[in-house]
């Protein structure tokens, strides 16, 4: 059963393994309430999945520590498993699909995990890591539908409650549910007064459904950029405790998802993965009733790919109007270059990029130029395009 | 005169004012010693320039409070004075050369500052300053040259020794040398066997050069994308501090800084400027022997546009190989971007971007076929052009 005593039990049992991450006030991000962020992307493990884990590994019997711990990911919770196992000195084997990044199996592997690759997709590992499990004596460590793994997450909750007073809410990513049934049970059993709100992508709406329609339900495919937080089917023991627990629960777009993260780079200079931003996210896109009220939001991780990190800072630009592309189509005679580059110049724009392109212009004479600038603003874009208008260009 | 005292009644004064950044522990950036970072982008205002601003306008007179202070700067300095003045509840007028980036200027504004812009130069905009310091009676705040500003600058160096024991060095960026005299002095008298390390750029040496030289020298020019820390003379002050207390100086390159940026966000998650990276470059790249040591390097500041930051990664991601760009010299024939795609998803690269150009082709019949592909390192790229070598391609 879980119990505020267990949560508390996690805490001291943690005490040696994790970093306590402290709360940080939050400016500039969302101007109308006091936010302040736990920013558990500067976790051990770049995520708060090592407390889960490491609780539950904790609380193994000597036999079970003996046989070791098994589990399915190629994310967070693979190398909060693996450095929980490694530091509680017992074997961890973590199954992956064999398409999973190089830099995921990499990290696991650098957490002291022994990774087994599974010919297929996320299913077939877990199969795999079942019946391995069955066969080999194993624990099977479940990334959130498990009560000591719930408490470990709660500790979460603990650290908030002490770093920061007068608190009205705590806005958290449920992917599974395991974060968030921890902090909510925590929290309600201790100040319930103070809110819970959870968030997930619009992309992968399991409990958010589930909690509305009063039963668990899996869904049949998700896609978001909140790939950590990607999951078909809520917990059993999750879902109860959101449905007691949680006081309400909203979506959140990808393009907002990419702004929230854009924002905790500029703003906090920290990075977030997508899933990390969510919380952010919805109180920047005032998804719940927070106006002048004092809120933490729940940074859960920052394990983004810099390949990833560097489109969402790319469309993240251009949908604030600081990097964009005008297409203008000319009569291909010489010289248009040269006053296109002055007219830019003169505005302030700074370009980028220069291509020619052949296509359906008016004229069979003419052709299509892409200029690529580094712009301030939106307003910077139309000056831009209104002085090309004025000398008579046309831009599509 | 600087003295000990001053810094501790710098820590006391700045107490309600700046963050106390605690020190955290670094891993897989530097194997080879125990890494730690005191990150001070993470102080208000993303830079530690508050601390030294905040003490200065602190010990002012009522009278020169009265008048209010002035200084000259685009970036961290600005925003720290601008902060600090209001935090004090006093006037500030920054000058800033009219050409400064409208997002300094909203920025240095956003903390309580009025803005004077000056046509031309940085030089232009310091002349300014320094003309209306005469004539309205305003206390110039220097960025670094002042004794105040320098013990503000110290009290880093208390935290230090307050969050960590038994610490080697301190290794500490270098500009106009501020922040570095202001920790060497503290250190060096309260615990001398400590060492401590500077840090320039390799396109700004000043400090370096003018230790080396035994006098204080002026470079003509600086370039560097460490832009916080390119200084092109020491201060009088600060020359003869750094002089006495500091160990050694190195210099590292952009694209050191560059690395370092990067180890920064996938290890740390957390954002550095040029200038706040360097220390943390030094450290990468072995500039001092630090092999077994304990080391705290200073993350100074965390001010970087987003622009200069997605191609600080973009650059990060081709120099180890992460992003790639191939140049295919072929026959204008049917039928060749299919084998080429499929030689590369064979490979599991990822095609980004794909480009016909004319050019001087061997025959008259042949283009250029340019693909920006995702890849996993340099072996992985090598791997996928002589995949393409072994069918017949020619790689230009």
């Amino acid at each position: 059963m879980l119990s505020l005593d267990k949560v508390f039990d996690a805490q001291k049992v943690l005490k040696s393994i994790i970093r306590e991450t402290n709360v940080v006030r939050a400016y500039g991000i969302a101007p109308e309430c006091e936010l302040y962020l736990k920013p558990e992307n500067l976790q051990i493990t770049g995520s708060f999945k090592v407390r889960g884990s490491a609780y539950k590994i904790a609380m193994l019997s000597d036999e079970e520590k003996e046989k070791g711990v098994i589990a399915c990911s190629a994310g967070n919770h693979a190398q909060g498993v693996a450095l929980a196992a490694t530091k509680n000195g017992i074997k961890s084997l973590i199954c992956l699909p064999d398409t999973a990044p190089i830099s995921k199996v990499e990290a696991t592997k650098g957490y002291g995990a022994d990774v087994c690759l599974v010919e297929g997709c996320y299913d077939d590992a877990y199969q795999k890591a079942l019946e391995l499990k069955e066969s080999e004596g194993y624990t099977f460590v479940h990334p959130f539908d498990d009560e000591n793994v719930i408490a470990g997450q709660g500790t979460i909750a603990l650290e908030i409650l002490n770093d920061l007073d007068n608190i009205d809410a705590i806005v958290v990513p449920i992917g599974g549910g395991g974060l968030i049934s921890g902090i909510a049970y925590t929290v309600k059993q201790i100040r319930p007064s103070v809110k819970v709100y959870g968030v997930q992508a619009a992309g992968a709406p399991s409990m958010y459904n589930s909690v509305k329609d009063g039963e668990r339900e899996c869904l049949s495919s998700v896609s978001t950029i909140a790939d950590g937080i990607a999951v078909k089917q809520p917990g059993e023991n999750t879902y109860e405790l959101v449905k007691n627990y949680v006081d309400e629960i909203a979506l959140v777009s990808d393009d907002e998802v990419a702004s929230a993260i854009l924002a905790l780079i500029e703003k906090q200079k920290m990075i977030a993965e997508g899933a990390g931003a969510t919380a952010v996210a919805a109180v920047m896109f005032n998804k719940f009733n927070l106006k002048g009220k004092r809120v933490v939001a729940v940074v859960s991780g920052g394990n983004i790919d810099v390949t990833s990190l560097s489109r969402v800072i790319d469309r993240g630009l251009l949908t604030s109007g600081r990097s964009s592309s005008l297409l203008i189509e000319l009569i291909d005679k010489p010289g248009q270059l040269k006053d296109i580059s002055r007219i830019i110049a003169d505005c302030g724009g700074n370009v980028t990029g220069v291509h020619y392109e052949k296509g359906n212009t008016e004229s069979v004479n003419g052709c299509f130029l892409r200029i690529d600038m580094e712009t301030r603003n939106y307003e910077h874009v139309k000056l831009i395009t209104e002085s090309l208008r004025k000398e008579g260009f046309k831009i599509v």
